[in-house]
C-alpha cells in the first residue's frame, strides 16, 4: 500500500523506464523493481513487467538462480490502492488480484530456485512476494507486515503464501493486527531465511545465488519442481515421487562425474 | 487435569457462579473461566458454559473480539478428570469429549478473532484452548503442556490443534514426554504469539485487543473467514478464493473511505 | 555422502559385525549405526540391518521406545554413494531407494516414540533419518544438511520428511545451497527437539527415552497411531478420530487406576 502523492512524482527515475531491471550476471539474474519513488507498489504494469521478467529469465538457459530486489528504501509497499480504487468494478479487481496471483504462482512454478534481498519493507502484497519466493534475505532494518486491515482490507491473496510459510499463530497475529515486525522476528518466525545487517545484505544474497549457480542446473530444476509436485500429497506417495526423481537424477553423466570425483574415482 | 479435594472446594468463589463471566467493553467480549479454586477445570459445566459464551458473543454486533481469560493463578488444568471417569460408560466419555471438541472447533468458526490471555498453567485440553485461539499471550512464569500421558491418557483432542500450531518434533516431545515448557518456549515454537512480563500481560492482550477492535469489522470478519476456508487447499485453488474474497472487501463503502483517507483523496 | 577409501576400511570394527546393534534395557531399545570408519552410510546392508533391527523392537512387548545412535564421530552421512553408483541401472537404483524409503516410513508406523541421539553430523540420507524420528537430541558440534546437491544430486527423499518437518524456506535454503547448519539452528528451526552440550547427549537421551518409557505402553502406541492417523485430516474428522480414540483410552484399566490416584481416590 503506499500513498501516492506529488512528492512521489518528482522521484529521480524517468516515468518510462523499465518497471523491472532484469540484469544476468554469471547465471545469476537479478530482477529489480524500479519504482523507488513509489515505495515500488505492485501496480498492474509492474505485475506486469515482474511476470514477464520471470517469464523470461525461466527461457534463459543461462539463468540458474533469480534474485528479486528493489530499487530505493522499501522493497515493495504492496498494491497500488489508488489504480485499485479507480478500478470501474468488482470484475475488474477481481481480474487484477488474479493477474498479481498468477505471477506470484510463476514463482513456485519457474525453473529455477528465487531469492528474495528485502531491504526498508515489504507490506502486503510486497510482503506476499517475499513470502511466495524460495529463499529471502531481509536487511536487520527491513519490516515485515500484511496491514491491509488497518485500511479495512483483510490481505487475503497475502494470507495464502505467508499461512503456508509460518505458523498460524504468527500469520494471525500479522493478519488481524495490521502490525508491522522486524527482520528478526521475520526470521524467527521463517518469514525469511535470515536477517543480516544492512550493509552485508549484497553480500549474503549473492553468497546465496551463486552458491545455487554453481550446482548442476538439471538437479536443482528436478529438485525445484519435486518441491511442488510433492507438497500437500501423503508420506507414502510423496515417497514414491521423490524416489522415483532421485534415481532419475543419477542418470544425469555429469552427476556421475561430480559423484565419482567425491569418491575419488578416476 | 487436576486434582479435586476439600481445600478446592474452600475456593472463594460460590459454588452457584457463573462458570464464565462475560463482559464486553469497547467492542472487547472478555469471557473469563471462573473455577479458579478447580484450577479451571474443563468439566461438563464449564465447556457448555463456554461454548454459551462463544455463541452469544458471536451474536452480538457490538463484539468485534473476543479474549478468553481466567480467574486465579491457572489459567486451565484441562478436563476434570474426576467427572469423566466418574461418566458411566465408553459412549458417555465420547460425547463429552464430543461436547468440547464442538466447543474447540467453535473459536476458527467464530465471526471475529479470539485471543487466549494465559497465566500459570495451561495444561492438556487447556494447551489444547490456547492452541485453538487465534492469538495467545503469555505471562512469562506461565507453562503449558499436554501431560495427560503422564497419567495413561494420551492427549488425543489437544494434539489435533497442537500438531496444526508447531513442528511435528515440538509436538511429539510435548505429547509422548509431558513435560511441561515455559511460556519463553511457548513463544519460540509458536504455540503462543508471545511471552511477556507477567505484570504487563493484561496491556499486551489490551494493545492486540484494541488494536483489533478498532478495525473495520467486515473485514476481519472476511479474512477469519478466509483463513478458515482456504486451510488446506491447494495453491490455485487458494488464490482463486483470496482474489475473489478480496475484490469483494474493496466492494465495502468504508473501506473504500479509508483507502480514499490513506490516499489523501476527499 | 561417504567418500570410501582405504584408510576407512581400516577401521577397527571387523568387516563381519553387525551393521546395527541392538540393546534392550528397562524398556529402552537402542539401535547403533555401526560403520563408523564409514560414516555409518546408508548401504543396502545397513538399510536393511536398520529395518530389521525396527520390526525386531516393535515385535519386542518389552521395549517401550526407540533411541537411534550412531558409533563414532559422525551420525550418519547419508547413502552410499559408491554403491548406489555402482547399481547396473535406474530400476535398480529406484528399488535401494525404495528400500530406504520404506525404511524410514517404519520409523512413524512404530508402536513407540523414537529419538535420534546425533553427534558430528547427519548429512542427505543421514539428515532424512533424523527428521524422521519423532525427537531428536543433538549435540552441539553437531552439524545438519542435505548437501547432495553439492554433487549434484538433489535430496529428494530426504525432502519428504525436512518439508514436514520445518518451514517451506528453511528447508529450501538447505536443499538448494547444499549448506550445512549448526545444532543450535536445527534446534531453532524445529528439525531436532534441542542441542545440548556434547557431554550431556547422553544424559538429555536418557532422560527422555526414561520419561516416555516410564508412560503407560498402551497410551503411548495409542497416542502414537493418532499422530500419525490423523495428520492432514480436515480439523473436524482429526476431531473426530481423536475424541474416539481418547475415550477408548479412558477405557484401560490401568489408566483408571493413575487417574484416581492422582484425584486421591483408593
Amino acid at each position: 500500500m503506499s500513498r501516492m502523492g506529488a512528492k512521489a512524482e518528482t522521484s529521480a527515475v524517468p516515468t518510462d523506464a523499465p518497471f523491472v531491471e532484469t540484469v544476468v550476471s554469471d547465471g545469476i539474474a537479478t530482477l529489480t523493481l524500479n519504482r523507488p519513488g513509489r515505495a515500488n507498489v505492485l501496480s498492474a504494469a509492474m505485475i506486469a513487467a515482474l511476470d514477464a521478467a520471470l517469464v523470461a529469465v525461466d527461457a534463459d538457459p543461462a539463468v540458474r538462480v533469480v534474485v528479486i530486489a528493489a530499487n530505493g528504501r522499501i522493497f515493495s509497499a504492496g498494491h497500488d490502492l489508488a489504480e485499485v480504487r479507480d478500478l470501474p468494478d468488482r470484475a475488474a479487481r477481481e481480474a487484477l488480484f488474479a493477474r498479481c496471483s498468477a505471477m506470484m504462482q510463476r514463482i513456485p512454478a519457474l525453473r529455477v530456485p528465487v531469492i528474495a534481498k528485502v531491504q526498508g519493507a515489504a507490506v502486503a502484497a510486497g510482503c506476499q512476494l517475499v513470502a511466495s519466493c524460495d529463499l529471502a534475505y531481509a536487511a536487520d532494518g527491513a519490516r515485515f507486515g500484511v496491514s491491509g486491515i488497518n485500511l479495512g482490507l483483510f490481505c487475503a491473496t497475502p494470507s495464502v503464501p505467508l499461512t503456508r510459510s509460518v505458523t498460524a499463530k504468527q500469520a494471525a497475529d500479522l493478519l488481524f493486527t495490521g502490525r508491522l515486525i522486524a527482520a528478526e522476528r521475520a526470521a524467527a518466525i521463517g518469514l525469511v531465511s535470515a536477517a543480516v545487517p544492512a550493509d552485508t545484505l549484497g553480500a549474503a544474497v549473492d553468497e546465496a545465488a551463486r552458491a545455487i549457480a554453481a550446482k548442476l542446473p538439471a538437479a536443482v530444476a528436478l529438485g525445484k519442481r519435486l518441491l511442488r509436485d510433492q507438497a500437500g500429497l501423503g508420506l507414502a506417495a510423496a515417497y514414491d515421487l521423490a524416489g522415483r526423481r532421485m534415481a532419475e537424477n543419477m542418470d544425469d553423466t555429469e552427476t556421475g562425474r561430480l559423484i565419482d570425483g567425491f569418491l575419488g574415482r578416476s
